[in-house]
């Protein structure tokens, strides 16, 4: 049976390149017949990141067979994953996020989750000495992964790790790593085509705030100009993205990645409350920005209180 | 904040014997200030280890403050740790049995989990070479851990690394392995002061067969003649155990390590039904021997059958 690898149900690139690069070494490798598949159209930096490394767009899965052999990447989250997942065999898991719980095993399997930045960057200490005989478009999936989910190392989730495998990468493939990253950025960037709706549910988590539930959306960009001219459009759009995903609030964070802030849109008094307890913030009007602010992760979840 | 290290609530030589490996590595190596715990009463075997190797018997916690970092090893099921565990910070997770679901971090933390036979042998992998840096004790510890888990390598949970693993730790240290194994299995078949209850709940887990809960038990001996004169007590205990721990039925195997063989008991219709259907046995009488069974995570849970 084909091992099917993949990342969560809104593939960022991330969740795009890992499992090329993990179906990649469980086939060339391991000798285990798989392929990367996505749960979801890639979003436009990952279809970027595709196309300049001239790799195929993985199929998107509709359905998942019970008893079909997946390895799990870029999530543990059950929520972010067909919903029969539980029915699969699960075979690994490899994630930098933190356990949400409700992923079962049939069996002992290997499950490596570590606090890097970046679900490529844990692949590539596993691969270890084996990298070498990655290809170009491999070498340079896992690059965009990492370039990607660090911000060009402006995230606070950067580590060391994650920037010297980066450095050693560009290095190799000859990629002027500033250069590339500003490429991907302005193809994320560049989000005309998407509508409110798809915006707000672009790259979101859903979050339990002492029984309220959130939906914790960001839009990272280089150019927060054409977003913010539709920030009424997208506040207009919040209340039936929240009530048909059964969230109570959607907050929304501009992440400007050049400027280094977050700008989070305010549609009402509960979520200013929000913004306010949260980050110590004074809002006035319909958005407060956020200086600094760029990860989920590390500042925005960890900090919010109703 | 000392970070706490314990395994599971029976803690048998993998879960006393790992956590002081991975305190003494954390406390030594890594400069985090670490204490091995024990969540119960070590088995008879875990007991001999520690004087064997002059460890300290670690503490008996009976309670955790919410907010206590601690790392988890050697399970990850939340039914088999303190009640409060979701709230407390677990920094580090090391198993080797199935993903269970339940357990929570608050942040994303590195969790290893392999399916190998002993926590110890992973850890081993982990430590690298600063294992060299250890004390007699600790890798008489791990040494224990893994000859425990793997029965001396009769397990069919055995691989070829824990193996390896254990011949040199015991090439290392001198010890005769197999004289040193004997012993080991000498102390946990003495189990005359325990009484029917306290063998039912020894080294037991709880498991939901098509919504019937099972409480399967196993024993594993040297010396299982002075446990089979025990089976009409041990069958009579049966139905306050099961009742208390809100059980349908509990299944004891008395595994004969030196025979490779597990006799499990029969104290009614539904267990013989049972023992029939998923070990293809014929069961005449209040007991049925099943030879080559050892393992209760490769051979007996995945083939139990209402």
């Amino acid at each position: 049976m084909t091992t099917l690898v993949f990342g969560h149900k809104s593939p960022d690139t991330d969740s795009t390149g890992s499992p090329i690069v993990w179906a990649w070494y469980l086939n060339q490798i391991k000798g285990v017949e798989a392929r990367p598949v996505l749960l979801g159209e890639p979003n436009t930096e990952a279809a970027f990141v595709l196309e300049r490394w001239n790799l195929d767009k993985p199929e998107i899965l509709s359905d998942l067979e019970s008893g079909q052999e997946v390895v799990i990447v870029d999530t543990n989250n059950p929520g972010e994953l067909p919903a029969n997942i539980n029915e699969a065999n699960i075979t690994g898991i490899i994630d930098h996020h933190r356990l949400v719980g409700g992923l079962e095993t049939r069996g002992p399997i290997e499950i490596d989750i570590q606090p890097l930045a970046c679900t490529a960057t844990i692949m590539w200490k596993k691969i270890g000495k084996d990298w070498a005989q990655a290809p170009r478009e491999i070498k340079g999936a896992a690059l965009s992964c990492i370039l990607s989910d660090t911000l060009e190392f402006r995230s606070p989730t950067t580590t060391q790790e994650d920037k010297a495998i980066a450095y050693s990468i560009a290095e190799e493939l000859g990629v002027d790593m500033s250069a590339y990253a500003e490429e991907m950025f302005a193809a994320k960037s560049d989000v005309s085509a998407f509508s409110e709706a798809e915006l707000l549910r672009m790259d979101s988590k859903e979050f339990d705030l002492d029984g309220t539930g959130l939906r914790v959306s960001v839009l990272e960009t280089t150019s927060p100009a054409p977003l913010l001219a539709r920030k009424k459009a997208l506040m207009a759009a919040m209340p039936d993205v929240a009530k048909a995903d059964g969230a109570a609030e959607v907050l929304l964070f501009i992440v400007d990645i050049l400027k280094e802030e977050a700008t989070l849109l305010i549609p009402n008094d509960r979520v200013k409350r929000i913004a306010e307890r949260s980050f110590d913030a004074t809002v006035e009007g319909d958005h407060v920005v956020l200086p600094g602010v760029m990860s989920r992760k590390k500042q925005i979840i960890p900090n919010l209180k109703m």
